[in-house]
């Protein structure tokens, strides 16, 4: 194969930027694109772009035999019945995260894809970011010895709207997973036992629906490492993504970006501009080699970066960190996947 | 009263810099300076600064009517006894930090100093640091809005000896007790429960005593903002004190003081010396302000800045923090004290 | 017109990088491509670009009736006549910096273009970095009141090799021709004398060339500020662009941009990896936005951002700069003129 | 001798800086101080010092046989006559910069120290400061390789008054002097030619003694580095106080010290606190520390760290710039001389 043929299964603001992103590259072409409410709007935008096939029904996209892969980009419900179907069409699968918000379903779509050989790539476009990479390489050359402290601060500039919120799944699976991930990308150990504290502090809404929007999980590592995670839903100076690993000969930590590095100096103070605000333009490059990265691993039949495994364990620590402050005390991991097979039980799923 | 005359108990390190620092003031004057083990060397020391009195019995010192306030500098087990004595001597007291590792003979130290009318001031220096003072005033005027998160970094350049980690009542009541003072003093809230999280990683001496060396405690407050603390025993880059108060409005954050501005750009890396190493140079104004104040609160008869409750609250929240890494859960400040009365009763103390 | 269609004159690196640039324009297509020395690696560069001419004949362009605008990338030497024939030829020209090497040569260039009424754009890419826009906007906005104090650092990583430097014209029009751009650029004002220092510390190459490696220039402003600026033609640690400028009201001052902002504290110093080596990653997106402007300026047919007049300030000001350290006293931006006539009647050139 | 007795001329501010900064030591006492307008005030602010003589008539300190050493902390016009009739004493001299306003006198004066075999030390206090030493010792420590370019940035955060400005020398001799003096202190070489830019931008009042109240001088030193320092007389943020060294291994570069650390996002910005505001509390420890070596150069009778000539030497610099403001050219630190000798003449002086 010299090329990678893709379908873009959802047409929204991420799927267009994948979409975008693969456009860029000599290697790959978006051959189509689904979306249930694909328009004119969709149709022109597509058509700009030389994107040939633009459809309402994701079949159309499986059952094209050029498509040698997919980015499923639609809503987390949907993922694991298209990760299911892509895999037993022999598609390539880049998938949004979660994978879904069902720990046990979440299995099923990785061994489904594993039964077929297909590579299932998570979108922890996070990984990819030049702060977080140096401070993971930092780590693993062994610069700053054994990890101890792993921290970790996100927090969104704004929280998101209310339908949003209702079917987010919760700040620990829709906004934390991706410091989750960052945790075990940056500790090299895996975690064991999560607690976490939260609150409204932001707004009520929230509460409406069982969720939080300030929490503070810690986290025990199984190598004795330990570590924390801050998350807010607002932060009025725009986003903020930190991370610092602190070990046996000395500590690596990443600020934040920002637009310009000018510095003003008056009367009142010193001051320079906000970071950057958003996550669009903050991860803009992440989510560029994330692409680069899954599309050469097609190529050259490589491990994807970003398994599907490690979509698992993010989601069972959020699984997990959720039942913590409903219960009001630790969680181990081993635990938090039986919570769900009982959840299961009583709510007659299985 | 035009002059505090001051009676120095305990000639340790502590009790000599508070000496020195009495000594600056105009208004303050050193009678005497106690210590089972005076000998020639302190009675040089002494008398190299006009201190009149070295004796071995802090009696000559409690006996003494031209003093009227002594800093305790003791060991911590000594430190109710001569609370409650100088109490009954009408002296003020200043007592450095803990009061007692028990946390009801705290309480009836505290007691006799009030039934009696003599200040009592704790030895939480960080208070009085540039930065934090900085940092809390930013809070207390709403220029951040509300505050949802603490957080506090505090790691020492390197372990203390075998016997001082002994008899130093363990990670949290002797290096975490400043930054749960911390804690409150930013917050503006008091701790309802912690949860923490502890690992011998540093040096595994730390297990044969029960105790830890790298610790993170998460804390509940009262009005719904949440906290954490990290500490470690040791930082190969030196003294670490950090702290960041993130509200609705804003964040204020605090780095480490440098003892330079100098960035050396080289072939390799731009990099500048480290911070500050040891808490006798990076608090040194802050033990003077602490001073100053303790000598003006008597001088003018105001309230100590801080007090023997914020002395108690502290060990409160040190002990549940305690408690919590060896039950393995978090625990309520509430719980805490009746933790102790079991404890007492079990050991047969009451 | 919805599309300039482009020829570039000159297939070097900046040729390929404003190539590459245009391609992604969706309002500008790159029809043409000539190069003296084109071959088959070039034409396989094109091809794989998609663009159809590749010649060895600059006239080709010229005479292609589909061409509306050139990019003149050619060795300094031909820019004039280059610029006089695109202009005979009715195309928009946008020409790399400095025009040439003969004050009154580019003055005739710039009148050719303006006889015929097309537009002419300089490439001072740096007008278009995020860093120095937003000191402009600062001082044009008035947030820093007057300008009065105007500095700039400039300096190269590593030197240009022998042949660059017999060819270059010299440190300030080579290399301070940038800052001489951005010291009007930012201050809002013409230059109107200045006074310069240099010296050979570098590689004694370049006093072969009777040029030299360090240098500092001082301004003087018909507004009365004063301004300085420093060059260097090898800093170890990198590419180092910064400038400041200081005002009645304050100041606003640029630090380099890094690959990432991780800070390592180990036990020897803090550091953080070097800035941003070189001058195509650290001016990419300037690059960039310089070729937006110069279409966009085209197709709505309003004024250049960088006018051929801007360039014949900068190089009157690199060529005062010269004869000041030739003279050894400052020169006036007056006489400079005056020094190149009587420089073509001595050399016989007029 | 076991301790240096000291009398003090001159009790304005720095006198009494030097004062209180002296009787801190242990091992100096001011025994005396002397001004023409000694009244009570200054008689009482003596006796609460502990210093027994106050005197109108600085004869009665240089007649004292206690008094080992004197601090000239009066007018600049009266520091020569001083010295010379200290050093007839055989009093060892501190003397505040500059020593005179006249190179010769300047002569005169440290050859009258030397003659007799007494210490003169000049109160460059710059030099003590923890940046400017942290330089210094990259420097001279070849850290940095060969010094290329030394640039010092030094502002006012308000002009002086109208009286000061009348009789202060220019800006050269009375706020540039320490920056010559650094420029030699961190190059390591000798300045042999200046070039200045001065402007009136701040308050016209400064027009009205032929002063300027913006400058840039530039340096060639003896060894090829090239130099650059500008002042102004406002800064609205605070006192600026910043150097770089660049060379041929890197560079080395401070910035100014602010009153905490503490850093505050908000929606509007990331700000600060203004660095140190004023003179006195950005050099407080800088004047301890030169007060100390002082003392301790005569205790143990060793070399001051800045010498007489190191005073003349910057003054020479100082002229050479204001010449080379008045002349439009640049001033060879050579003929600085000559011009005074000129002067002379002229002015009917010899």
């Amino acid at each position: 194969m010299d090329k990678v043929r893709i379908g873009i299964i959802g047409a929204g603001r991420i799927g267009k930027i994948h979409a975008e992103n693969v456009l860029r590259l000599p290697n790959a072409e978006v051959v189509a694109i689904s979306d249930p409410f694909a328009d004119d709007n969709l149709r022109e935008w597509a058509a700009a772009r030389g994107i040939g096939i633009v459809t309402q029904d994701s079949e159309d996209v499986m059952n094209n035999p050029a498509i040698s892969a997919v980015f499923i980009c639609s809503p987390t419900d949907t993922h694991v019945p298209l990760i299911k179907r892509a895999a037993a069409a022999g598609k390539h699968i880049f998938c949004e995260k979660p994978i879904s918000m069902d720990i046990a379903q979440t299995k099923e779509a990785i061994e489904a894809a594993e039964a077929v050989g297909v590579k299932l790539q998570v979108g922890f476009n996070r990984r990819f970011d030049h702060n977080f990479q140096r401070v993971r390489e930092l780590v693993q050359s062994g610069q700053i010895g054994d990890a101890h402290l792993v921290k970790i601060t996100s927090r969104d500039p704004a929280p998101p709207g209310k339908e949003y919120i209702r079917s987010s799944g919760g700040i620990f699976m829709d906004m934390m997973i991706h410091d989750f991930d960052m945790a075990r990308f940056l500790s090299g150990s895996e975690a064991e036992e999560v607690h976490a504290y939260g609150s409204v502090l932001v707004d009520p809404v929230f509460a409406e629906f069982g969720d939080v929007d300030t929490a503070i999980v810690t986290i025990r590592f199984a190598n004795g490492a330990l570590g924390v995670i801050d998350n807010s839903r607002k932060a009025v100076y725009g986003y903020d993504q930190r991370v610092e690993v602190f070990g046996s000969g000395g500590s690596a930590a990443i600020s934040n970006d920002y637009p310009n590095t000018a510095e003003i100096h008056t009367a009142e103070s010193v001051r320079r501009d906000k970071p950057l605000h958003f996550f669009l333009e903050r991860y803009n490059d992440a989510y560029i080699q994330e692409t680069v990265q899954f599309i050469t691993c097609i190529l050259e039949n490589r491990d994807v970066p970003v398994s599907g495994y490690d979509g698992y364990q993010a989601e069972l620590m959020a699984l997990a960190a959720k039942r913590s402050l409903q219960l009001g005390r630790p969680v181990k991991l081993a635990e938090a996947y039986e919570f769900t097979k009982q959840a299961h039980v009583k709510e007659g799923i299985q």
